[in-house]
């Protein structure tokens, strides 16, 4: 079923389908058009219909999607059918906020380690987990069979810590740190740096507000 | 110069563009060849030409980029260039998190005003900044001029807020509650749920680590 020719931006839209789709099936709401989902998601319909298609023939024409063979089916594609343990590296304010996230991951996946090299912090209780220190990495990450990693370190630290995350057997890390990690080509890693979020919603600020080339628009 | 087909998976691609330039501008190197630029953010070469080909012909063939030219055109295109002041609403973990990124986002992008609707954080100092109430948003945002905010809020509040600073003359978005928010087709709005970054992660998780397929990998 999976291609090697998925790209990037597919898989990156995928997850934005299941929180609809989870959200219509709350609503009791059984079938959906490509036309529904690009009104709600601000895609084209047609790139909903391409991006569905990589994974097979869900649609039904004059029908549309079924929403909870959809909602199983990327579940399946995404890995999500399958239990996913998570560290994280960094109980800052930023870990401290992501632990609280747990609740939407779900059942499959879920933080179930967290760490920070400070002393102070090693035992601290955030939410159920007690924070460790970083000398445990590698054995939770192993004795738990925990296979993505989430970085919340200060960007000086961020490199050492991807390095023992890599060691340990990660197979993905999601880096918060606004830096750009060195690692083998088979570990996947997401930067999830809120600034280049910023800076790409800048690009969409309205032109010239008082400016002649407002008539452009 | 701007055209309004330029996609969103290029506009998000700039950020990280500039800031493996700013990298090379600090290490005082002046040209660089879209391999190299490639081969430090896992993209091919040929799509970063034409991302940046979308921009204007800033490359020269056997020499590269020059570095400080792009850092300087990427900077006009995201408008970097201008002053762009930030409103951060929610200032949990998550809020104050996000406050410590200022020092990330250079002068001319600052989150210059933190808002609660939780009593007694308002007057909370977070860095130089001071929680204020939700009654003063539409003023303050009028005040300075604020063109983007940042929601850090509960779910449940998200939409509320959205609407407050759509009413207030928000332009754009960045959206860390995990909802759809609905908002007027001219205000850009980014999900910055982080679930779905990790949900999209898992994707790339190895297949069948312990099971048969493992040889097709």
């Amino acid at each position: 079923m999976k291609s090697d020719k998925i790209s990037e931006a597919v898989v990156r839209r995928l997850p934005v389908y299941l929180r609809f789709l989870n959200d219509l099936q709350k609503r009791e709401i059984s079938t959906v058009s490509s036309q529904e989902l690009g009104q709600k998601l601000d895609l084209n319909p047609a790139q909903i219909r391409k991006d569905l298609a990589y994974f097979g023939d869900f649609g039904r024409k004059g029908i549309g999607y079924d929403v909870s063979y959809l909602i199983e089916k990327i579940r399946h594609i995404l890995k999500l059918d399958q239990q996913i343990n998570v560290a994280l590296v960094g109980a800052g304010n930023l870990g401290h906020a992501l632990s609280n996230y747990n609740a939407y991951l779900k059942d499959t996946m879920k933080i179930t380690a967290i760490f920070d090299a400070y002393e102070p912090k090693v035992g601290q209780q955030i939410n159920s987990l007690t924070v460790q220190p970083m000398s445990e990495l590698g054995d939770t990450i192993r004795a738990q069979g925990i296979r993505i990693g989430i970085i919340t370190v200060p960007d000086s630290e961020a490199q050492n810590v991807a390095d023992i995350l890599v060691d340990s057997g990660i197979e993905a890390i999601l880096n918060f740190a606004p830096v750009i990690l060195k690692t083998p080509a088979n570990i996947r890693i997401h930067a999830a740096d809120f600034t280049t979020d910023l800076q790409s919603l800048a690009y969409y600020l309205h032109d010239g507000k008082d400016e002649a080339e407002d008539e452009q628009q």
